[in-house]
């Protein structure tokens, strides 16, 4: 960044970026996805990608934490911008490291808030907005490595109460992998 | 800061710290907390501060999760850091939104690397590091609301399998309230 050096300020221990006019310390933390599994009956919504990375792939409705919002607010906002979908929280489903990006993501599991009417269409980041059972979901077409985490952990769980989140899986534990269908069948139970 | 303005980014929908200069835009997204509660026996590993804010009270070893590790890595090094002691990360204990100043908190169970040998010392950011039973904590002396939510979550768990963590209490579902041993008191199981 133009302006900005990267040296240690007082009282820290590793290198930010300072300002080198102003002083200002612009730290550099991982940041907060948030995202919903969100079922209707025995189908998954799924947003297809209409914004760059991976456009044109299958993806879960999430995105960046705002300040000011709790974990579950961000994910039924995101919900709404995404799919125009008005949804109720449930549970967290999976709590994952993304190291390569600096991410961490918090999903959790959903409903429509009126189930009778599962109401839903494409915000300006998505192309296209479905529902999928099971077995028709876009395995070959899934944007991030995280996506089909969330979808295993919400298929594994199964209708019982929520139990302990899922983590990041045995073959990616740090989440440093980049989308693999490969890598990513042969990790999936 | 001086030299920053606050406007919408093109392609964005809500207003961004930009630098006026050079057009840096410092998004400010929730920072993520980690920690955990450590336990040897039926005791928990405890720093009081030795920096503001609380200066004096206790909490649990915990920090602002790094760009380039897990939480559970993060985790492990607050402990080091703060508390000199070598652990090992066992489950999710609660995962809490604080709304009021920007912070997710992922706070873990946790033990002692060598259980035979609990050894622990402050770091520069601790006055002192103890363990406490239960029913020597003290609860007048604490820090922040989240210690107090993970410690009941850890109390309310009991010795069995990691089941769903703990969320924010129904006495501060948004995280918005600065510690009040009062209401806390009453908040607490």
């Amino acid at each position: 960044m133009p302006g900005f050096e990267s040296r240690v300020p007082d009282g820290d221990n590793r290198e930010r970026l300072i300002c080198a006019d102003c002083g200002h310390v612009d730290y550099q933390n991982p940041k907060v996805i948030v995202g919903t599994v969100v079922t209707s009956g025995d189908a998954i919504l799924m947003c297809r990608r209409a914004i760059e990375p991976r456009r044109g792939f299958w993806t879960l409705p999430a995105g960046y934490l705002e300040l000011g919002e709790t974990l579950q607010e961000g994910a039924a906002r995101e919900a709404m911008e995404e799919a125009n979908a008005d949804i109720a929280i449930d549970a967290i489903l999976g709590v994952f490291s993304v190291t390569r990006i600096g991410q961490v993501q918090v999903i959790f599991s959903g409903r429509f808030a009126d189930p009778t009417r599962p109401r839903f269409a494409a915000g300006p980041e998505s192309l296209e907005v479905a529902l999928f059972p099971w077995d028709r979901i876009p395995w070959d077409e899934i944007a991030f490595p995280t996506v089909r985490w969330a979808l295993h952990a919400w298929h594994e769980r199964g209708p019982g109460p929520p139990g302990h989140p899922a983590g990041n899986p045995a073959s990616d534990p740090r989440g440093m992998h980049r989308m693999d269908p490969t890598r990513e069948m042969e990790a999936a139970p």
